[in-house]
């Protein structure tokens, strides 16, 4: 890794796939097409994909059943674990509709009202994510969704991983379908005659998902669209290297365009982490792609003060943040940007990608300066509730015809100077 | 008015600019030309556009002493008195950071951060809209953001409409600039030597202003891209005919494709209604606009029943609602998707876009299935805490190495395996 004296002009280097000209073609035909013609056309682009003729999109009891059968007591303990810990961090985070009354006989109020359908597009390709589902699924419930349907495209036996489909079932998910890529997200907005249509699309997905998703934004709404992974530790001198070289190698197993840094204060520090990756690397399964993330997009600044690192962090506005100091609480006010935000040399960052509670869907790509973590509240919305009564717009009304007339509106003016007629 | 009864396909008439491929390319070369000239670059556009060579941007002081020659002490008052409603409301909307903490040392939480800075534009042309900048600056003040800035374009002497200055100042905004159109979005986005760069734009503007904030989404945060305003008025044999009509026309004066719409369970209600509309218009300054979107762009829709006539407002999830109905609160429950929702006959439309307190920005185009009005929420992002104990690795480490496993992630795994070899 690259050791670098932190300068003002520190930044992660972030790469985002927003895709060719020919594979946003090619996904804006396939959204028509589904638009259009509905299952066979999703029939007719799985066989095309994913290499398998799937006659009945919708996952049965039977293959759940049996999905059981190779999933070990364990595995299931650990999923339903992870579950409950992720319910029970979501469910603090349920808003209440409000209202305030006054003595005129106005009510003011806000309404939180649970999306009625929520799309969850779960990744197919070798390995399964059952941290996926957890994570997107679960928020949806505990905002009160009624239907979660989920997508996930088929293996080339026409079935699901076994894990995604305990997982669902272990979150009483119904409406599983087998189909992914570009045409499930187009089923997922326009509806087909098997799926009806949601209201919002959540889920990571390869680079035709996330331009199908684009192309749908507005018909629905989406979650973001993710870029590679990304995780900053700040160090200080009481910093194991061990432990921050692991968890730097944590992210940058994910994706050759991932970033790791190190922001330190500590000269020695940044010299064993450098030693540590190198050594942690040599016995790494996914090594190549750690290797290329960290050669092209991992760095080990060194700041001449705390005070500085931070800013330097700031600056970064990381997916992941490690916070690896002496006195992590005293630098936990001075974050301002970071999507998730670990205290201490125990909080390594898997601890919060599967089991903690707190969501793994996180702001990447400096977004974490105006974005937030997946939370439930982006599975409701709000209507704002007005209740003014006769006293209220006898008392109030010639303001607001006189601020109507201030912009020009007359009929606004009107139709209040209508009500202030009457006795 | 068209009069119609309610069939299945109920639908809100809705267009959208979406602007043609020769502004996307005109607005894409002046963002590029901002980005790369600076306040140059502002000055040129603002001479082409606005007729009107500006020196100095930013509004000096001089500048507001002088608005306030010209606005009435009444207009003050009344704005101040909007400010302070709109305070009021927009303050029960502010979320506290939180956490949780466990026995076993574990503490998780989420932290509330408020934007850094936020630029609110603001339109230009013949008429001032206070609204807009209080409804767009109060909450962004009221969430806690230390820069919220203001961008309006110049009118012909190179100054800006009193009424503007006055509003601004009243909410004490510091950082005014005389500039408008893309090129404004394009300074707030990437900054110039005058204007610092901003997290979020938000305002309306003109389909320029909308395409710049689509071009520039991803670098900063923007609030949503309005379509025309709409009303849906839900009323049974209770309600007056005279005051629904002047509402309805209140939406219709906005804009030729704006909607208005009522649904109603009473034939003798909708004749009477349709009766008024035509009278109303007759002598409403606006009649060319409104009576093109009355034309175009209304209906009312007759319903066999009160449970009918909900279903069709659900189905057209309208930016505002009345509801004006003999027990307007027992329908409430039964309302999913609308913007906002005014409850019974005093509490016309023009009562929440100026006065009540409630944000009147919503969400348009059936939005309102899945986006919210504007919030106090929509001006800060959350940071996630996760703070793990060494006794807590511990206890729950070895599930988490299993989880990461399962996934195939084996550097995650061993960034845990690393803390549960120590004693």
């Amino acid at each position: 890794m690259k050791i670098i004296p932190l300068t003002e002009d520190v930044s992660l280097k972030r790469s985002i796939d927003q895709g060719t000209e020919e594979q946003r073609k090619a996904v804006s035909e396939i959204v028509t097409t589904v638009r259009q013609e509905g299952d066979k056309a999703l029939q007719q682009f799985t066989e095309k994909f994913d290499g398998v003729r799937v006659s009945d999109l919708l996952v049965t009891n039977e293959e759940i059943t049996k999905a059981y059968e190779t999933v070990s007591e364990e595995t299931i303990e650990i999923i339903r674990e992870a579950r409950d810990n992720i319910r029970d961090f979501h469910a603090r985070q349920v808003q209440q509709s409000w209202m305030t009354t006054a003595a005129n006989g106005t009510i003011l109020g806000q309404k939180v009202t649970p999306l009625d359908a929520v799309g969850v597009y779960v990744p197919g390709g070798r390995a399964a994510y059952p941290s996926t589902i957890l994570m997107n699924v679960v928020p949806a419930q505990v905002a009160g969704v009624e239907r979660v349907v989920m997508t996930s495209p088929p293996q080339k036996d026409g079935t699901l991983n076994d894990v995604v489909l305990v997982t669902a079932n272990e979150l009483g998910v119904k409406e599983i379908y087998k189909v992914g890529g570009a045409q499930a997200i187009a089923a997922l907005a326009y509806g087909t005659e098997t799926i009806t249509a949601v209201d919002k699309i959540v889920g990571p997905g390869n680079i035709f998902v996330a331009l199908a998703k684009q192309q749908v934004f507005g018909t629905v709404a989406i979650d973001m669209i993710a870029g590679p992974s990304e995780i900053v530790v700040l160090a200080d001198a009481s910093a194991n290297p061990e432990y921050v070289a692991a968890d730097l190698l944590s992210q940058a197993e994910h994706d050759p365009m991932a970033s790791a840094v190190l922001v330190t204060t500590d000269a020695h520090v940044a010299e064993a982490v450098a030693e540590e990756v190198k050594k942690q690397l040599e016995t790494l399964p996914k090594r190549e792609i750690a290797q290329a993330s960290m050669d092209d997009y991992g760095a080990i600044y060194i700041a001449t003060s705390l005070s500085e690192a931070v800013d330097a962090v700031n600056e970064l506005a990381p997916e992941h943040l490690e916070v690896v100091v002496e006195d992590p609480w005293a630098v936990l006010p001075l974050i301002r940007h970071a999507g998730a935000i670990f205290l201490g040399e125990y909080s390594s960052e898997p601890v919060g990608d599967y089991f903690a509670g707190p969501n793994h869907v996180l702001p990447t790509n400096g977004t974490a300066r105006f974005s937030s973590p997946l939370t439930v509240e982006d599975f409701t919305k709000k209507s704002s509730i007005i209740s003014y009564s006769k006293a209220a717009v006898k008392q109030h009304g010639e303001k607001i015809s006189a601020f109507a007339r201030l912009e020009g509106l007359e009929a606004h003016a009107r139709a209040i100077d209508y009500r202030l007629k009457e006795k």
